[in-house]
């Protein structure tokens, strides 16, 4: 029955500021109450503020981590994957996803947010990257205001 | 709390013979009795089979796919990672455990079995491959002669 | 004495702009009459191109690609390297280089950008993308005019 | 013009007794006298050994890392390529052959005999691993008896 359930990957950086990190607790709840399934790459900051909010509602979590080594997941990630494979580990992140929500960020979420955008799979942004080509804004990303959004636009949006 | 439960492997093909589908749901059915997550390749055959015993003992499923389609996982799948890297995914299936029991299978389970020996992982097998170096027998992998004593092997030695 | 050149990776789309596909071209050519190997995806387009100009100049070319197939890489590479990980290849193929040119590109390149900056790897810009954080300008990517101009930012940036 | 040479890897442990190196070195020479280039891990030991043999007659030598730093490579590899992807690297190496040669060997060479046997790729065997299941040997490893026999198999065996 969790299958029935919606995987939403949180993405966003490891340090991320107080309100990044306050935003990322609050998407987790949401999407726990909403009875969606938390997918992330299991390390601290963004990452583990989602999955405390996520933990705090009964929420399930899942984090696809980049090492060898389970025990460096964060205290909150309840499904640990250990892939072994680096920052190419960013790809399943995203692709483990049905709609990917990211807040704040670094190159590495930005790599995410390609990833997810290259494969079809939507991204809604909380605070996070704009891109733009030739001068030309790119509206791939769908902005969010606030986390509720975030969480609605991202079930609305996430593909089978 | 799932943090305190063990992950616990199974390898095998995706043709297996009757024999070893039978072995592979019986597997299933013991580790979730016993608690454990099943984590597997999230495809046919020994995989489905395990996880249809897990399943109908009300256990954890964890598939991780070697492609873009978490459509492709078997039914009894309840977490499909979608890991997009193709066979390289068999390097996260034994790693994200933390034993392995191969039942059967071919050169790919025999590829898991590698890699799993290589990263200090405990392999415990069913009808599988044996191996020997140099005209010496190679006794790392620890025989068990029936799906109950393979789990209980695999809990047994479970690393952290 | 290969290892003394430089390795440099040339990324961009696979179905560029006639304006796109002709720097690339020209910066396959640089890159060889400066003596550095050229590092690229393996496939059509830019990548194409690429290898095109710097064949014809007597360059060496290292296609790193995505499928199980060494037979789709484009006629121009000498060095198929097959990894069968699908789009995680892209990290291979930045971290496999000193500095990267970008040339044009949908989301891939965004995403061999995203991992080539996460990692230290210089970024040189040719009609590529433009990256904005919370409305701030990110001045990451090394903007160059031609492609003279990009090699030898390159070259000059290249780390060891 | 490169690509129509023979790819032929040549796999083994990093720590071989002195036999073992002595015999990937001769691997090395004579792929490089037969024209073809070699690929490997590009590590020390089996790999170096080959890498050493290959340059001394004038070949090329590609070495497919596991890690992030180029700087591993062993000096003999011409053109390294840095994958950031451990273990799963394994994969890349006897994809990227046409026949793959093994000499001794632990797990890790093992689990790239297994990978390149699922991909229907010939494996040549110098007093490597030998194979079987439910208490029937598996003759899909070609013996060969020295390097000149393992190079002239792997030749006329590779695939295109």
């Amino acid at each position: 029955m969790i299958r029935n359930q919606k995987f939403i990957a949180v993405i966003g950086g490891s340090q991320p500021s107080s309100e990044e990190a306050r935003l990322a607790e609050e998407v987790g709840r949401e999407l726990a109450k909403q009875g969606a399934i938390l997918v992330c790459g299991g390390l601290g900051g963004v990452m583990e503020a989602a999955c405390k909010g996520a933990s705090a509602e009964g929420g399930v979590t899942v984090g696809i981590l980049p090492g060898d080594n389970r025990q460096v997941a964060n205290p909150y990630v309840q499904i640990p994957i250990v892939t072994g494979i680096g920052y190419a580990r960013n790809v399943a992140v995203v692709k483990s996803a049905q709609a990917v929500i990211a807040i704040g960020g670094n190159y590495g979420t930005l790599s995410e947010i390609s990833h997810a955008l290259q494969s079809g799979i939507p991204v809604i942004g909380l605070n996070t990257w704009a891109l733009s080509r030739n001068s030309q804004q790119d509206n791939s990303i769908t902005i969010a205001q606030n986390p509720a959004e975030a969480v609605n636009k991202a079930l609305n949006l996430a593909i089978n």
